[in-house]
């Protein structure tokens, strides 16, 4: 039995999200049965975190195991291989892809040996409409102060109880985290907003850059998004920010 | 009667291009119905390069005559709005958008007042196959030699007669073409070419892409490149570039 790590991208937008789940197609299940494919074995895959429906990924991390000898590059290439006729027979053709293999010690757990994940949140913010770049964005086309959303997102650096960004739902024990980067950078129409913790409270991104969308638009300073953080209550921070712009970046271990 | 210069950005995937025709949705089709369903008028929309099926735009640059008394950012907005409709009804939704409304004078013509055309070329160049970006560039698993491909592509510059790199089907009176810019770059995992001139013959970007993949597999020099465009036969030349990677990012006037 030899473990492997896996480094995959994909496009959420066909998905339920990572998770396997009975309403549709989780990336799981596609990685799942891409891996029965080859190898003949009924595996498990373990994933780094476990992206909603929507939501993409450049580098989420997994972990499976297989019993078969197995080269990592050969099991890279078999994954993707399998994938193009999985994905395609569930109707969402290529929006999986396995960017790495490696073969890693039996103690290495894609989920509890993580040790900081990393997002990106992509707001395309122009008066025209997303074309190429389509569910693969946040559409806002009243213009943002991206320099005043980022010197308020400093507000949130540090160890808090982040209950004001947290959703229902959220299955964390505790509500405190530890927010080691929120940067907010303009790029052309493209706002991207760094997210650097060693874990993150359910929504917890889409959250906070939806509440920063408010101090982009001038209706909050960044006091004001103190104020809700101390709050200590979702309902006083501003609204969610849409699965579509949200990319899962990296995972370190 | 008023003229208005449009800038468009669209996904080529989902249309047979941007001309209209019978057996498919093509842009122009798009923009038309979406023009009458706002103005209530039958108007015809002249684009700068007529792209092909599956090509994308950054930057197209289109006109249309309307003879209501339409301010230019309306005319942007309202496109936009009956284009969310109109595609939804085709369904291909959000594939086109209007980046930017002018009013122009009559003499100005988007196909004969163009002066320069620019495309961008990107080629996905890792082992694993894109998910984010799939549709949106060539993928090539063998590792290219981006700086060869730049240094051949310099033996294309300037005035020739590109037969060689002419499809069947090229409307163009003369194959003679001069290229202003053909530079090749790496960007990580991607490889960016820009192509620049007045105009180009049908399908010249993708066959020079083509031919000059070879040039980054090694299996052809530079010496090559200029030998097969001095031939001035299609079949001296290498393949031909998927559309998927190419992409109108602007014209000139």
């Amino acid at each position: 039995m030899a473990r492997f790590k896996l480094i995959i991208e994909y496009d959420g937008g066909p998905f339920v999200g990572w998770q396997r789940q009975q309403n549709g197609l989780g990336v799981q299940q596609a990685v799942e049965e891409a891996a029965a494919a080859f190898s003949g074995e009924t595996a498990t895959v373990h994933c780094a975190g476990r992206t909603d429906a929507g939501v993409h990924a450049l580098g989420q991390v997994a972990h499976v195991d297989l019993a078969g000898d197995w080269r990592a590059d050969k099991v890279r290439d078999a994954l993707n291989a399998q994938l193009r006729d999985v994905l395609a027979a569930h109707g969402c053709p290529r929006a999986v892809s396995v960017l790495d293999a490696e073969a890693v010690d039996d103690d290495f757990h894609a989920r509890f040996s993580a040790m900081e994940r990393a997002y990106e949140y992509r707001i395309l913010n122009r008066r025209a409409p997303a074309a190429i770049d389509r569910g693969r964005v946040w559409w806002m086309p009243r213009p943002l102060d991206a320099a005043a959303m980022d010197a308020a997102a400093k507000r949130l650096l540090g160890r808090h109880d982040f209950t004001t960004f947290r959703a229902v739902g959220c299955q964390a024990n505790s509500p405190d985290k530890t927010l080691d980067q929120l940067d907010v950078v303009r790029d052309g129409d493209l706002i991207r907003v760094t997210a650097r913790a060693r874990s993150f409270l359910y929504h917890q991104v889409r959250n906070m850059v939806g509440t920063l969308s408010l101090v982009g638009e001038g209706k909050w300073s960044a006091d004001d998004i103190a104020a809700a953080l101390a709050a200590r209550d979702r309902t006083a921070g501003g609204p969610s920010a849409p699965p579509d712009g949200l990319y899962l970046t990296g995972v370190g271990y």
